[in-house]
Order: C-alpha cells, then structure tokens, then sequence
C-alpha cells in the first residue's frame, strides 16, 4: 500500500478559565472529533492565557507545523477576549472591521437592544479573512488562510464547525473500532503488542478503568484502511478467546 | 505592593484517545483547580499523541518555561505506554527497575494472578526518580526533578495529586469570587473593563452562556490579594446595580 498523505491539525484553546480549572473543555474532544470525520489528524493541542504574546507565540508555532490551526475561545465583546488582536499580531496584519460581520450583527442586534461597540467588537478580524457562519448566534467565526478562529463556547463551536463539514481538503478519515474486555490490560499487554506489531497499517490503543471494582479495558484499533482494520480486528478477538477472555463488541 | 512572586507549572496530557476525541479529558480542570490551591499557576497545557520524541520534546519545552511540570497519560503496562521512555529520552537518562515500585507492584499483584513482564513495566522509571504514593490502585506516579508523572486515569490521578498535597513550593493561593447576573456581557463590556483597569491586582473574566434561550454570564475576579479581590467585587456589584443590572452572588 502506498503511504497516504496525512493532514494534520492544531488546536490552540485560549483562556484562563481553563487553565483555572473553573471550566471543563469541551472543545478538543469535539473538535478532535470532528477533525477525524473530515480525514484530518488532531496532532497537538495547546491551551493559554488571555495574554497576546503567548496566544501569538502559539498561534505560529502550531501554524507552522500543521495543516490547519483551530482556535476556540476568546472572540466575544468583552476586554478579556484578544484572539482576533493576537492572531493578527502573529500574521503581522491590522485588525479592520469586516463589513459583512458588521451588517450580521446590526441586524442580529436590531431587535436585541442594538448595536454598540462593545458588540461592534465582534466585527473585528485580521485583515483578509473570511467569515465562518454561526446559526447559533450573531457573531461569525473567522477564517484567515489555514487558521480557523471558533467561538469557546461549545454549542457555538459546533455551529461554526457544522459551517465547515466536508469544506477542507484532508485525506481518508482515521477508522476506528473498539473491543472491551472485562480484563486487567496488564494481563493481556504481551498479546495487545503482538497484534499491533503483526498489523502494520493499525494502531492499538489500550483504555483501562475501574468500574464497580472490577478491571476492565476498552481496546481501541485504528486505520484509515478498512479492511486492514476488520484484519486486525479479526486476530485481535481470535486471540483474546484463545486467551480465555470474553469480548464485549463495541466497548464495555 | 510589592510584586508577588508567581510560581508556575506545565501540564502535558499524553494520549491519542484524548486527541481522537474519544476520551473527554478531565485532567486539566482537576490539575488547575488542585495547582491554585498549591499558590501554582497553570500556565500552558499542551496535548501530543502517543509519540516518543513528540512527548520528550514538550516535555524540554514545558520545564524549562515553568517550575514544575506535570504529565497526565501513558504510564500503564501496555505498548501505547510511552510516558517513562519519552522523559528518560528527555532527560538523557536510562530507564531503570525502581526497588521499591517493583516491591510495591509485587505486594499489589500477590493477590491478583502475581507479577508479570507487563506489570513490572509499571516499575519501570527514568533513573533518579522518586515514587508518588498511589492509595487508588497498584502502580505508583513517578517524580524525577521539576517533574510529576501522573496516571492519565482521573480518579488514580486525583490519589497521587492528594500524596502531593501541601509538598510542593508555592506562592499565594489565586483566590476568585464570581458574580452572575442574567445580562449579555455585551451590554456590561465598557462596565467590566473599566472596574479591571480600577483595580491594578484584579482581573475580571466573563463567561457567557445561554440557558433556556436566555442570555446570562458569569463574571470570575481573580486576584492573590484577598482584600483587593473584596473591593473589586464591591465595586463591580455596585456598578451592576447602577446599571439596572440584578446580580448572582456566586454565579448563575
């Protein structure tokens, strides 16, 4: 099989309110996601403070290094929100008001109280961006070459990534399938690295937890080759009832 | 005044599952919420696959930039286990068995089918390392310099954070109070940052949501100096109050 081209992604979370602990993410689950039903890799995630230079310092390092860069957070009308401001800094572009999100959000807020320039502040973008459409609420995210700017707040992240389905060039999408066992990992790691080793398009991951007090572990196959991955899937639940351990299709 | 100094720490969470989205993360929340009541301050958190070099070069990156660094992930006894690899790769410094994990992991296992090659990979530390007590389960976390290698299992993560309680050099706790109110923060915006700018120590964070169809946010202020932190707030409630604005004491 000749090596596909994997695309790849980043994803730069921006807040201190996640670093505080006082808001639980949501975003790189759902962007990670996402990201695999579009056929493109989730390769590094970096969460920040609401200070520019390190949101610009972030913003061009995990640029560089992937296809894609996604950003969540940060974008509203209030004083701590300074993704648009530090990303434009990162590009060495100005901040202009993008007419278009300026007319979105006059008439979003024409029956809301009106528009003023706190709100006004959400019509900001570096300079050459595109809109990304947002049905949740008023205010747009924002495209600007590979970086895609998404609200924090997860169901308006959603909205902005249902604008984007199916719109960015990726590869095969990364298949998965899952077989739970009631079983300590540690009693079936050797067989678990022989699989993955005898299977050289799929990775294996290895999910352990506790429940009741009892050990289990959901086993996790990856390929972007379907039938390499029904392969791999076969062996694995071969070995694990040569090996005397039942197996719970589709995870525990 | 005088300028306080500010201790901070790194998180790097290691796993594929948290990157493919199949696993919601819930370290970073319990890692911040547990470092502000250390008087650390999270500073950056960054996510990378499951990847030797990729682990060992945030790893160079994160203690360098902080005083501490935490990792979450990837110390289990299967082959997708990289953690103690990658930060002896890190570090220069080989992997070797330690005497007491190796006593521990063999009383732990007694009772549960003995000791095996796989469970003994779980003894397995960068050499200089010290042990972190682990009350959840058999395998114990790993500290080796400015670095704390904990499970990637919140619940076995949260046992080795407790062994660590009140150990580690800090500064003042970051004390926050948060003030909700049923108000878009775009019409509190010009109010917030003005209240911010009054109170040099203090910072103002606004969180928004939508909770059946109506607008609310949560305002956090954030400060190390207690009696700052109460004249923020004071100020804050009454410049709501002027507003028209009803107040939430303790948030939404």
């Amino acid at each position: 099989m000749a090596e596909e081209r994997i695309w790849t992604a980043g994803l730069l979370v921006i807040g201190d309110e996640i670093l505080s602990g006082r808001t639980q993410d949501r975003n790189i689950a759902q962007v990670g996601t996402w990201l695999n039903l579009q056929g493109i890799r989730l390769n590094e995630v970096r969460v920040v403070p609401d200070v520019i230079p390190r949101i610009a310092e972030a913003v061009n390092a995990l640029r560089a290094e992937n296809d894609y860069l996604f950003t969540t957070g940060g974008i509203g009308p209030t004083h701590d929100d300074m993704t648009v401001d530090a990303i434009a800094a990162a590009l060495g572009v100005p901040v202009v008001i993008h007419p278009r999100a300026r007319a979105t959000l006059e008439a979003y807020y024409a029956t809301r109280g009106g528009i003023t320039d706190a709100r006004l502040r959400m019509a900001r973008v570096p300079q050459g961006a595109e809109l990304i459409e947002n049905k949740a609420s008023g205010a747009p995210g924002i495209r600007i070459g590979n970086i895609f700017i998404l609200a924090g707040v997860p169901h308006i992240a959603t909205a902005m990534l249902e604008a984007l389905n199916n719109k960015l060039e990726g590869g095969k999408p990364l298949l998965s399938r899952t077989i739970g066992s009631w079983t300590p990992e540690s009693e079936v790691a050797d067989l678990l690295r022989e699989v993955e080793a005898a299977h050289e398009h799929c990775q294996i991951g290895s999910y352990p937890f506790i429940r009741d007090g009892k050990f289990g572990a959901d086993f996790v196959i990856r390929s972007t080759d379907q039938a390499a991955l029904d392969r791999c899937v076969e062996e694995l639940v071969a070995r694990l009832h040569a090996a005397g351990r039942a197996v719970v299709p589709g995870g525990v």
